[in-house]
């Protein structure tokens, strides 16, 4: 089974995020989507308002920026994906983490750095019943990147945290592959050349990427989460670009980074 | 098993919505809730230069007003919704009518008004296999008044119909009372006055009360709704005051106007 994140870069370029929806149409095994916003959620905010800061490339979220994640990618984007998907003729069902409780987080603590309402999620409280009944149904969950206390709390999750996290847990039952999707073809060593990607990277080389500065800003949590679920027992974990999915999958020499243990 | 539709009245006013949430862990058969926008959506809608108009009570949906439905009702309200009843032990799952099908709807003809992304459901497009496993997991469907043509196309829908076709729908397999909530009494005979309640109401005396000018405006979806669920083998139809939603469900006398065959 495959749990794919599209990025925020993806769901802006409507060529490209028509062509992975066409492609999912073509993947024989059960998948689960996260995605998380893009520019939409930032655009909304500048319209109210609402200055958006990202540090790492995660957001601060004080309660006008919750506002905005919510009805940008549970409401605007999740739905406009399901209704997308289901025109295709899959049976995608969007989802929080609030919804039906199938992921619990913890309201990250406040030092170092203040990220406001965002929640660190743990594959522990993945509802596998829940989750599990779904795909027996056929259904294909669509996860955007929100979660809740369980104290009435909406909390914003980091996509690549929450495609980890649902990858982690679901590895516990299933064997399950991770795939980030972005704009770029995978992991870099020059950041404007997409041919100097790095096929094949161990975990034991990113430590010195991230000294080197070749991993670095949006790639962080990529590569963190994805060493983290390589970890934890999934079985693999690609970093490639959206119009690369399919070849992504099959294993196509130069389609993406494979992060490997 | 209930279906209870909460108006936007009840959704902007935080007091009762917290009272109505409260008053939701009382019940002891399953139900199923169903919610519109309120001033959210024309809120948000003024905030993005985006006029909101309604006729008779509903709204007139181009491509901008339909993104603000999708981000107030799918979104921010729906979430919100879900992650309160969570905190309350009731284990809610948001959805629209594309998330798993759950039920598709037709594009509106657009005489002798073009009510634009307007869509009318039929009870028979009900996913009653989804609903049950939903229903059987006891899961709380929240729905949020939104559906899908099936064809890509993401559908605003009258919340008072959406109610009404989802009691319908069920009503074929499961004895089904659909309960209004807004914020007056019941229908009243002089709008200024809550003793005014008409308790029992007949078809036959609908079609007078709409000449005379007693059902008007934001009634007269409920009413019409309620009458055709009615019709269709729902066991009773309740349009009642958010705060006295116990009482109600409970059949004390004053609680409610009953919509009788």
């Amino acid at each position: 089974m495959w749990v794919i994140k599209i990025g925020g870069e993806v769901l802006d370029n409507p060529t490209v995020l028509n062509q992975v929806l066409d492609d999912l149409t073509q993947i024989q095994e059960p998948f689960i989507l996260v995605h998380g916003g893009g520019k939409r959620a930032t655009e909304l905010g500048k319209a109210l308002g609402v200055p958006q800061q990202l540090i790492e490339g995660r957001r601060i979220t004080d309660s006008a920026t919750l506002d905005i994640a919510l009805m940008t990618y549970a409401g605007e984007i999740n739905k406009k994906v399901v209704a997308s998907l289901q025109a295709r003729g899959i049976n995608a069902f969007g989802l929080t983490g609030a919804d039906g409780n199938v992921l619990k987080a913890t309201l990250r603590e406040s030092t170092p750095i203040n990220y406001g309402w965002v929640g660190d999620p743990d594959p522990k409280d993945l509802n596998m019943p829940l989750l599990k009944s779904l795909l027996d149904q056929e259904i294909i969950p669509v996860f955007c990147a929100l979660t809740h206390d369980g104290k009435g709390q909406m909390l914003n999750t980091n996509a690549d945290t929450m495609a980890a996290v649902i990858a982690i847990g679901l590895a516990k039952v299933y064997p399950i592959k991770l795939v980030y999707l972005f704009e770029k073809a995978g992991v870099l060593k020059d950041v404007s050349d997409d041919t100097s990607m790095i096929e094949t990277l161990p975990l034991k080389d990113i430590e010195h990427l991230i000294a080197e500065g070749i991993i670095q800003g949006g790639m962080l949590p990529k590569i963190a989460n994805g060493a983290s679920a390589i970890q934890q027992g999934v079985k693999e974990v690609l970093i490639g670009s959206a119009p690369n999915l399919l070849s992504a999958l099959k294993n196509t020499p130069k389609s993406a980074t494979h992060v490997i243990l």
